[in-house]
């Protein structure tokens, strides 16, 4: 796969305790304004499990342009700043759309 | 979070290795065919990741129009059969989007 160029879907798989609900998506709003602001940024969807034993129970799927500007993003001075309360919890990939 | 009504997502990490990517994803769209006739389908997304060594290959994000149209779609006879070659790569779950 050419994953170089063209729109890429990040998913990010956190790990949160149960009971830590409000204060993970507190964080993860501080981390979503930071990087919402950079370029190549389209949109993102912060999903819930529906049940309280789920491994990851918060799952993030995001649009950026390209690998390259989500690279760049993520390598802003105020990146780790902002996202280091949920840095921790985070599995990051970068993904394609292959089938539908 | 009330889970039992309304529409859901579910997101299904795939563990496959590599080199065996165009025997799952066949596998993954008979499994794709079978649900897609079900009640309560309404769409699906199947990820490739960008990077060989990624913990979870392939993740699926499918619309459904709420748990139980879900749950019913996999108790079906035939689901089993048609999902049988990618079921034990699967870590599913049900989740509702809580921000964007």
């Amino acid at each position: 796969m050419d994953g170089n160029s063209g729109p890429v879907m990040l998913i990010n798989l956190f790990e949160v305790p149960s009971g830590a609900d409000a204060g993970f998506i507190a964080a993860w709003e501080h981390a979503r304004d930071f990087l919402a602001a950079q370029e190549g940024y389209r949109s993102t969807e912060l999903h819930q499990s529906l049940g309280p034993d789920a491994e990851f129970r918060f799952v993030n799927v995001a649009e950026w342009a390209s690998p390259a500007a989500f690279r760049a993003a993520v390598g802003q001075p105020g990146f780790r700043e902002a996202a280091a309360a949920i840095q921790q919890r985070a599995h990051p990939g970068l993904y394609q759309v292959v089938r539908r």
